[in-house]
């Protein structure tokens, strides 16, 4: 399935951390750390264990920009 | 200001797209292409200008994970 | 690619508004009415037309719930 | 309140997870499976029970589309 | 009615800046100016004209929280 | 760093609710009540404490509009 998201960035996980409803994943996308907070349900299905691969999807809505001072 | 936001891809400017209201900002963040949806008004106040050092900021619950089949 | 995002709703494209940045893309999902605003990028690469099958994928923490007073 | 989400979707409680923080809230909403990750305090509040009637509310610009191969 | 989104904000409408797709609807709460991006449909449904009465309805999760350095 | 995002909001933490993945962090923005959920992580890296003041970082587009019946 193509996605309209336009963010797609390739990693590896590094860690999760469950919760009873959520799971905090740490990815390493090429040295910079991500995390996503996805539902217990999604980690499952999806699989994910440590130095997996996934992809991070981020609509550009989603995306905020800062600019050093 | 130190923020909650998990993720922080440094990254650089390589397009704006202006409509009326907003603006898409396309990304090189070494190698990966991103793109930031912001208000015009931010794009201006900001001074963006290609090739223009930024920080892509992300909210740890704005994050998919996507896994090949 | 398998989804972390909780909510994959099959829908029909019934109408798409562009502006310069944003696209409203209109659904249909079995009578109820969805709209998507993506980026025009994505519109365009997507090749998105009237009456065009598509999946509407929203995260779970995206969702509010509302109840009738 | 008239709301200027796009996106209200009619759905049933099928069951509810619950954290410490997070409430993962899965509806039935005319054969589609739907989840809504919201604080406990708004599941409480809200008084959600199983088979409980409510509405999924959803912005358009936290809906991606997706296209099938 | 009643919504499990945690952050409503009441508000007054300072000025509307319209594009072919969006809104971007500037407030003023009780002396904090505040941005809402919507979709221009739900701008003319609901009949939003400067300083009229509005309220900024915002889902726990899309709140990131910064202290100072 | 100076940021896109439209809303900010000075407010004093006034509660902090814990889960394992998840902290909902209460706000008090001059007698307007928020709530902030973030990832333990944040919470614990930014020191976050009753009392404490901080900003309410909010991007445009996750802002909702509701007008009264």
């Amino acid at each position: 399935m193509r996605l309209s998201a336009r963010n797609k960035i390739p990693a590896r996980v590094t860690s999760i951390t469950e919760g009873e409803a959520t799971a905090n994943v740490t990815l390493d996308a090429g040295g910079t750390r991500l995390v996503a907070s996805i539902t217990i349900e999604a980690a499952r299905e999806l699989g994910l264990t440590e130095s997996g691969e996934v992809v991070a999807v981020i609509k550009a809505s989603d995306v905020i920009l800062g600019v050093a001072d």
